[in-house]
């Protein structure tokens, strides 16, 4: 039997499994990752989590074959290095090497959102296509894409920074200071600041909160029929699905696949994209294009972190 | 020695080259599609066109390795089928397989701006990239892109169609129907058109053909000093640009390539593009993209061919 290792590294914990060699987790084990300790300590902490799920599963790390790794970027995915992340303590730092000189196995380093690709096309709602695009939507917008098999990651590790492509011309300006990015206008957190401005317009609505509307209240009195929460959704996924087509257009892919806490609320998000991608798309292309919602749950990312290690284990 | 035999399929001439293994032509010969005569005829035309430049080189067909076709689409590549094209007779045609049957060597087909991509990369400005972006920006504006050394055609060969990425929401209507492509206000057909919208009205200006206000006459007249066709053509180019911005975020991309006849205005092209991308993307990807004008000149699609040629062999 083989095995390999995941590791979803975050700010606040990190998440280590066991699974076997086609992506399925016998193991989870998930420890704080105390980031204030600084480089080398939490750099112990993942090793001494990986022993730990290993020996917790009764086998030998002889039989594990691949270690994958997700953590926040902006990172180095081919050299192995973090380039600076704010909730870890590692800059410029080389993750991929101490972890393969102690464990003598390949070990992979990538970042969220394409782990979260990966994941999708190996284990999750990708399973069997070959071009597929994965857009994450919550309080940003990010994406990754796996094309012809592989994961794309462009010239500088940054491929994908699809929710900093304009959809608005004159649009509001983003976290980035660019005017008009689809994270600008399509977020979770797009769409509770447009429910806030609503609420201190004093316009007729449903909405209360005075200082923090939320996404999620926002979808709730939409869904209640509430007109000002409705014109916000209808806008935010208008542009969600102008960016979707931009990518059916431009990568011409089997599937895209839509994660993230703003599909939560379901078909209102996938109804409207879906129309969007009908109307400004190609027919053929269209019509082509799967757009289905993610299908790895709370442990997306350490799933994720299996997949990459089992995809480039193979490359 | 070996060669490769490049075919640029016209709907008015059919161009043949032969050239060495590192793509350098030594014959062209071009004849009359006589697109009227039919499917087996023209087929007829491409091999007798392919044998005369082969005997006119004085070498054995047994020297030729492959032979590359670029051809108006849309067609399936993998598959060597002309799906249907505007003013060729082929619908359905398989035009791989009876060159192939007939030269005994592998015979690769491919759109125009996939051509183009691949001759670029291979023997133009993208020399030596890995990731390279092509947009030809003319009547239309179409695109091509070589990822990781391989053409990307996406799941049914209409990868690319960047021409029909949104852009402006709020825009004129596109010739594909959809509201506010790329194609739609940034093509040499959007500028002209915003010309003559312009004479239409009497607004001052020196431009002058009421009936059809080309392109190249707003270039010109901008370059003078008039402000309607300046206006015009800065409204044209930060589209332009809005869309290479949108590329560089999504690839992140070595190099971005510009061809077609638009390009031919020269540096007021480039300088704004570089302005906007330098404005809307992320300064690490603006500042490590470069953004040329494409290399090569009047023989693009015959020497584009036989890139293809070069590029798939090596596949």
């Amino acid at each position: 039997m083989g095995y390999v290792v995941g590791v979803d590294l975050g700010g606040t914990k990190i998440s280590t499994a066991l699974a076997n060699l086609e992506g399925k987790v016998s193991n989870i084990n998930v420890i704080p990752t105390n980031a204030h300790e600084g480089e080398a300590k939490v750099l112990q902490r993942i090793i001494e989590n990986i022993e730990f799920v290993i020996n917790d599963s009764n086998i030998d790390i002889s039989e594990v074959k691949a270690i994958g790794i997700g953590s926040p970027g902006p990172l180095d995915a081919e050299k192995g290095i973090i380039i600076s992340t704010p909730n870890l303590p590692f800059k410029d730092f080389n993750l991929v090497k101490p972890l393969n000189e102690k464990f003598n196995v390949p070990v992979y380093l990538d970042n969220d959102a394409n782990v979260a690709a990966i994941g999708e096309y190996m284990l999750g709602a990708g399973k069997g296509t070959k071009n597929m695009v994965y857009f994450t939507v919550s309080t940003g917008v990010g994406g990754g894409a796996v094309l012809n098999g592989q994961i794309y990651r462009g010239n500088t590790s940054n491929a994908l920074e699809i929710g900093h492509t304009t959809v608005a011309p004159f649009g509001p300006r983003c976290g980035c200071g660019n005017i008009g990015c689809l994270e600008a206008v399509s977020s979770g957190t797009a769409i509770g600041r447009r429910g806030q401005e609503a609420v201190r317009t004093k316009v007729e609505t449903s909405l209360k909160n005075y200082d923090e509307v939320t996404s999620f209240e926002v979808f709730t009195e939409a869904k209640k029929g509430d007109k000002v929460a409705m014109d916000i959704i209808d806008e935010a996924l208008t542009y969600l699905g102008i960016g979707i087509a931009n990518a059916v257009s431009i990568f011409d892919p089997e599937m895209i696949v839509i994660g993230g806490g703003v599909t939560q609320a379901g078909d209102i998000v996938f109804d409207k994209v879906r129309e969007v991608v009908n109307k400004r798309c190609f027919t053929a292309m269209a019509e082509s294009t799967k757009i289905l919602p993610a299908g790895l749950g709370t442990d997306a990312g350490v799933v994720g972190a299996v997949a990459l290690a089992l995809l480039e284990m193979d490359n």
